[in-house]
């Protein structure tokens, strides 16, 4: 077979194996969703082009594909809300929202509560403010940008709570695909924010899933 | 004046602020201790060099110095443990042993009880397995490695909790000063492990505490 | 002519010349391939496209090509079992496969027994140790991994036997096109794992057969 | 001679050429100050390191240095006030200063009022946004900063007068020397600011001083 | 929304947000545009490419659009001329020309006077000599280059004004998409020249009109 | 007009513009070419793809066009062999043909004598070794490779004569399209071997060509 | 403890561990060399510094240390020729013998006769060819070379056995420390050569060992 | 011994070897020095740092060394001239003169007559325009310029004679230590200009020794 399905994980910590949609083929695709369905699991595959999705949306026509995000879900068992607070994704600008709704979808998916705050970037640092309470509420805190990724250190000195920073491969020229932003983030000069790689919205949800699981 | 200590910061988000020591001249150092001494907080220096601190002792002598970590230390109050549970920093080498010392005392100096597990890299998987029990009892772990940096992929793998990675400098030639450990970390196939700066253990313990304050 | 093509080698190396399909056109690849052809000698070609693979097919109808592997194959005389051993490939995961596919075929085509083992990344690892036998039993491992390339480092601290780790190209971001497990690998804490560059599992495999040759 | 000192540099642009210490030998910077001092001008020697200041100030015992910017300056004519408007040193960190330091100095030796303003770096934002009156009032602004570089995205929504961001090579690890604060800047989200090398207060003094010039 | 569009910076700055057309959707563009539409401001899109534009058009049929420059424009208000000069953009050659023209029409936009001198690169120097007056009598030069983005040094050295170099991504190799040409003008030896990221047009033009606005 | 020919080039270095083609547009070729046209000049125009070729050659009846070294010359005036000896072209494998015949091309064009060497790379040395004589005999050599571009060292070790090092983008992975044969030729272990910018096989026939002409 | 030696090793892999001296300090690696020797081991420690060898060898007289390789040797058994055949160590130039130095003394420790050839660097090629019948004698070929790293490339070609390439930091400029002979040796033109980290003599020796190990 | 003396090139490129000492130790030298000595050869020993130099003049009474060009040279034969016009070295600033100043004892021991000229940066371009009689001239012309290292691309657009650029170290922040003048003298915009390493004086001399020999 061209992949062993860790259904072991579920047990280990709590969350089916998610596929990463990218360098699968159809058929390899096709395959895995089908091994995990038989098992029951819901099933989220990130990062899945339209061509492909429109395939395997055919042939499991229960399933949802959201474009943006460029992510399959599969619905098998209600999703039980397990996390202790609410998830609060930041987003900096209207080019980074693929990313950050890939983070959002993931993290509901996985049983957390979402709020999504959009275009509030540094270059106008008074419609961050002006969501002062939101930030303080929020048990756990995704900030999605980039350019050059300041964002997060601005939150960060906000804040109490866990920051994730996402780079995100918007920009050009010497933004770098997102290296500039990944720099910017590492550097933070705001103290104990976390950083996952570029674009990897999936990745901040599920760490984000991690510290947000009831006790 | 040189600096405006964000005393604020202790209201913000509970702790006090912490002096990054590496580029700041011995006057420098001298008149931020002093002024935060004065505000009665308890003051950590991370990355000061072993000759500033002895001039640093001399000068403030109910001050204590770690000189692996380059962590200088004056506790004025009490440290309350504020933790939900234990942090558990897990390093790779005898090598990386310097930046997990700073994590260590930076999370301990934040009112958090840590448990430290030594020279359990990768090539010799089964002293990593042999501590499983370690790992599952963790509220949050922090993992430190240098050279390819693989650790928080077998540790992510393994554990359902927090897992922040702290690439250090260490190795050589192609180790390009910690970028072949921060790159793996970044692109760790166990999903949801967040990175801060190589050696940067003092971020990896403030976001640490960011996840393990009690609710 | 467009090549010499170095017919000495068979003599030099006991190996036939392979031609590096990817920057050569389709008129080039007729011609070279026709030449050796001439000669007698079994005929591989790593790295070519879908298309010119049709071409080539339609002209030399014997022949066969791996669609995954991008290798076109022709066979004029029975490979001998040339190997003192076996050579085991080991693929961290499902994306990975084409490459390891690349190094199969090579290694077989230059006379070696191959077996394989596929998607036992270190994210779960439990799936690496429950192959301990195989591992310990192959003559030569040629470990394939994308993202972090972290499973080179543990398998060559379970075997005794020559590990030479392959890079590859899968992930994002970070991952830099395969920079990320190139580092990974050129800095593992196993000692004696060598490598080679990304996305060559022919390099892999053709070194793998110079050690595992009859003496 | 070791340098053909461009005099005419003076009706060319209106001001001195400013001499870079920094590969010079003790003694090509004694020819050179000597030669310009013969012709009546004010010297300026930038990175200028200590050991090399002491001897200069010994041969020229009017000359005055700034230590914490290692500039060199020579008066020996009254620098008149040839600027339109205040030129305002934001600087992010204490660790930033002597690029600070450089830029105030190189500023005024050009015949600017300047104004500086310390530590009010992007993880404190209340510490800018205290200081907005000042921020309003001035002709250009230079912003230094380290780390991720992310004050003069902030500076630069905030005003309408020109912003000159200077990234400085405080910080470590993945802040590259510079290179994070710099790619930082370079994509900062805040529109036409605009950016000089890593460390290069001078240059943005000069550059602040072709803006300020009385038209 | 998609998108908080930070019309109080006409307040803050003077000039209306522009758009950045790169990375948006076509339904984000014309969501975008048609609330700009309705608080009557000029609009200005970037970087759109031309099938957007086409869609674009159609939508608000008194918009303009230029396919070098990628610009889409939609004047509901006569432009004021609010510059205190003549902002000169100066292109090395003419592959640079989609970049100067970007820039021209951004400053034209926000209300300036500009002229424009094409082809004027440093291996034929006499070319920019023979501009020598409208170089001087310019009040912001715009110097557009890439390959080795040599042509601001020169112009910075025989002009006292503002001189804002854009690197450009024309080259091929060792140009690495603009880098060459950006390190080039970072380290350029003629003093205080700015730099903007690479082929942003439009961010050099703003960053003019800071400074060219009437005082 | 988009472009200022320097027809004074001729008089300057003896040779007519030539004109690189890559970022222009169809447009902006014919207005070039027309006006060298009128002048009287032969045209060479590399890096011109096979689209535009294909209307410049209809535009430009006498026009040659060749499609492996994307060059187009339209010749009006016969050729006069101005060098002093013979420039040898050796090129490593079949794949680094492309840049070897732009060089040719262009090296002919300038009235120099040209002889070829194909498929003479290192790891077949005697196939290199065999040429000895061409070698020994040639002005100037210059040597084309890609991958690890080993070829102008061993080269540079048997000749007296002045050997140019192109490389090539030929290669994968680590290749990183050309800069590992970069960086091989700048280190060469053979003393006085310069090198051009990848894939600049123009460049070194232009270089030649200055070093051949008859004194 | 500092370090949870791994006796284990010399079960899985029939080799004692070895110590990185690098970056362990004097304390460490005492502790660390005692433990061992209570164990009866053979000890190689790499990377010793002039200073700490000298205190090592103080403290554990029967110790060697040699200064060029950095190795610190402590035989306490006899060690048995294990291996096959011979390994060969071919070195470029005077400047590449630390790292050969190291190479020759790790394999001789694990078991290996060891020849070594000295100076036969790609510019003069003559004098490798010379030594043809050595090259085809060998059981493993290391070749340690710095620069542009063509020996391998050269080697590679020439004989059957596994060839080994360790890139050294010789070199300046844009050698990068490495990274030059490093890229060059990953993409060899010769098949089948596998490369270990930059100055790693070490690494390859462990891994030829693994290769030469009597089957 | 440690090194294998290259005599023979003394008849395969006319000139005997050089010595590269940077990475030498003093033995390592004086053995070499000595061997070539007895061979009555003409030496130059580049790189050499004061130290091994002082040992060495003692050693060989005879030798002469120039501080910054670390260039030792023992004369033992008359120098013939033996090129065919001269040399001249052009140099941006007086930083650049130790790698002019090797360039320039270099060609003369080779037997050249050497011209130079310093300080002409394109700053100040008046400075070169000055000088075109003496660029007009020059046989082979070497220019030599750190930070951004655009002169190269002046002279090469100047003359007709063959340029050879080397890049320098001169400069801090985003010079890189040589690659911003690396890169852009690679992409420079004069035809024809050849580039050799960072630094490399030595080897832009030996490549204009081997245009300047007399056919
Ligand atoms: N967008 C994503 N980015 C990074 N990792 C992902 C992403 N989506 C899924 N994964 C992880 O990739 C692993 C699956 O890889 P695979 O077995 O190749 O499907 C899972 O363990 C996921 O946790
Ligand atoms: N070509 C461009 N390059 C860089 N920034 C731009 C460009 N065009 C517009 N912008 C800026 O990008 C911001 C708009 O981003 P957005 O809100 O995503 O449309 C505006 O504030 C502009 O100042
Ligand atoms: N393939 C090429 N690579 C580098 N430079 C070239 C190339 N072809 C032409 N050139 C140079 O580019 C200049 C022409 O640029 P342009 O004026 O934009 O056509 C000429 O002066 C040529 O010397
Ligand atoms: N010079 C060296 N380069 C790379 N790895 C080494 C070197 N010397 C020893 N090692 C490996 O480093 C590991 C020891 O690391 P440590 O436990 O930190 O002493 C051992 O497993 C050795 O195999
Ligand atoms: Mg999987
Ligand atoms: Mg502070
Ligand atoms: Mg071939
Ligand atoms: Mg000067
Ligand atoms: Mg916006
Ligand atoms: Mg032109
Ligand atoms: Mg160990
Ligand atoms: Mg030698």
């Amino acid at each position: 077979g061209v992949a062993q399905i860790d259904h072991h994980r579920e047990l280990r910590q709590g969350v089916p194996e998610i596929i990463l949609g990218e360098s699968k083929s159809l058929d390899q695709l096709k395959t895995i969703i089908a091994a995990m369905q038989r098992n029951g699991s819901n099933i989220l595959a990130t990062r899945v082009d339209a061509e492909k999705a429109t395939a395997l949306c055919n042939q499991f026509p229960e399933a949802e594909y959201n474009v943006d995000a460029r992510a399959f879900c599969l619905i098998q068992q209600k999703i039980e809300n397990s996390g202790a607070g609410k998830i609060l994704i930041v987003c900096a600008g209207t080019s980074d929202l693929p990313v950050a709704k890939e983070a959002a979808i993931t993290a509901r998916m996985l049983g957390n509560e979402v709020e999504e705050l959009v275009d509030v970037g540094v270059a106008g640092i008074h419609r961050l403010l002006a969501k002062s309470d939101q930030l303080q509420k929020a048990a756990v805190i995704i900030v999605v940008a980039g350019m050059e990724g300041a964002l997060p250190s601005v939150v960060g000195g906000l804040v109490a709570a866990p920051v994730i920073a996402v780079p995100t491969s918007v920009g050009y020229g010497a933004a770098f695909g997102g290296i500039a932003a990944l720099l910017g983030m590492l550097n933070s000069c705001a103290s104990g924010v976390t950083v996952v790689n570029i674009d990897n919205g999936f990745g901040a949800a599920f760490a984000a899933n991690r510290i947000n699981r009831k006790g």
